[in-house]
């Protein structure tokens, strides 16, 4: 590939264009973003060849890969629109894919047929240019959301893309996908996170604290997580988010009633404690 | 010291006999327990010196640890009590503490001024004989509790054990002990297997966890605990339990309504996100 252009330097962009560099998959990688200070970074730690607050610089891309928080991708399809060619290929990296896709498609026009969405799911709860890894996507599987517009060889030209970065690319349509990381990825996000608000308002939270242990820390790790980022992950995949609450408020419920009951309990405990053991990662 | 006694040879009695022997902290370790198989697993691993399964052994122990689930307790002490002299203390390593000392003043008698509850904050998802190690209990905090029949001799000996194996002694109330570990160890105990068993029922389960990622992963190592262990937990911490449960179902409400507001969003997000950062481990 000639040129790379990605848009928001955070750990995703960055993790892509380090990759990209240090393995020699794209002659030239030019950085975006609304933050001066991270470009300069970005381009420090060899993130990217070049930095850049000129939009033009996009017109002979082969790809752009937008990897702002999700809730900022329609702005910046508006602000690069003006500056795309036939042959570029767009992509994001959001972790909600239905309503950026819907976005896509108002924005873009007649370059709407070179959107693509992908998710890679490859996060962690470090954020910004400084938790860049060259080696963030190999293995992982990334979640590639295309739509009937798109043409074979594009969809050909991501997969390939991806799989430079050793990625294993998954074809889904965006609903489900909203539908599945709703419930394995968004749910553990937003309980952790209500988790440590619990503890936040307590008079005795230091104290409460200081008796944490081994369980608690790997259960709230995803708590410390980008607020920006997952702000817009809740706002944009909002309904499915409530869906998946709601049906977590009636399982405590449920819980709660066998707590009288030592057969019943042990029998979810030990359904919980199956699944989990049984599950490779 | 010159013998101990261990009842119950899973991960917390099989990681104090196994650090006891290969450190020459204590003559000779004895240990019993339900399961035969178990013990000779422990045998084998060097966890005991001998087991058995005759309390009449435990006359002249220095200290009888019971390391059974919570709720197999006051069944021991009772088998116990018409073997313990004058100079046995007893402590048990389980994770609630005010029901146990109750039990404890109910059974033994003249003997209870010589029981003392211990919480080792040292647990781990692995159960049995097999997962135990040498170290558990190097730089983890272990609750004490204490009662006001405690002669202080026998409290610093208490003290003093753990301090062999490196652990940190905090002196606690039975009642404040049950009140933080439900906070800050059974609810996310409860949320995680909750979790996996909202996910247990769903016709997409195998789907659902190809898709899991490593804050999943995270999330919900300790829904992979000891059932038999984790339903005596919150069965004899049930009024805490579920007081939590309540305060944390009133939490999911408040974060659902402010899933409309971005600015109040994210202030939640980043309450939550900068407490767990700001948590020293």
């Amino acid at each position: 590939m000639n040129k790379l252009c990605i848009i928001g330097l955070g750990l995703l962009g960055g993790s892509i264009g380090k990759d990209c560099i240090a393995n020699h998959h794209v002659k030239h990688v030019i950085g975006f973003g609304r933050n001066k200070k991270t470009l300069e970074i970005a381009k420090q730690l060899n993130l990217v060849h070049d930095i850049s607050d000129d939009y033009t610089d996009i017109h002979d891309a082969d790809l752009v890969i937008i990897a702002t928080p999700v809730r900022q991708i329609e702005k910046v399809l508006n602000q690069i629109k003006p500056h795309l060619s036939e042959k570029t290929i767009i992509t994001d990296v959001g972790s909600t894919k239905y309503n950026v896709l819907t976005k896509a498609n108002n924005v873009l026009g007649k370059h709407f047929k070179n959107f693509i969405g992908s998710h890679p799911i490859a996060g962690s709860e470090k954020h910004g240019p400084e938790a860049a890894q060259e080696s963030l996507f190999h293995d992982k599987n990334i979640i590639v959301t295309t739509h009937d517009q798109n043409a074979d060889k594009d969809i050909n030209a991501i997969k390939s893309f991806w799989h430079l970065l050793k990625g294993k690319v998954i074809i889904m349509d965006a609903q489900q996908h909203d539908e599945i990381f709703s419930t394995v990825s968004h749910l553990p996000h937003a309980l952790a996170m209500i988790f440590m608000n619990m503890i936040f308002q307590k008079s005795n939270k230091d104290q409460l604290m200081s008796f944490a242990a081994s369980g608690f820390r790997d259960f709230t790790r995803i708590a410390a997580s980008s607020p920006e980022m997952w702000k817009d992950i809740f706002i944009e995949n909002r309904d499915a988010c409530i869906k998946d609450l709601a049906e977590f408020k009636k399982q405590i419920e449920l819980f709660e009633k066998i707590l009288n009951d030592e057969d019943q309990l042990e029998n979810f405990i030990d359904s919980a404690s199956q699944l989990r053991k049984n599950w490779k990662y």
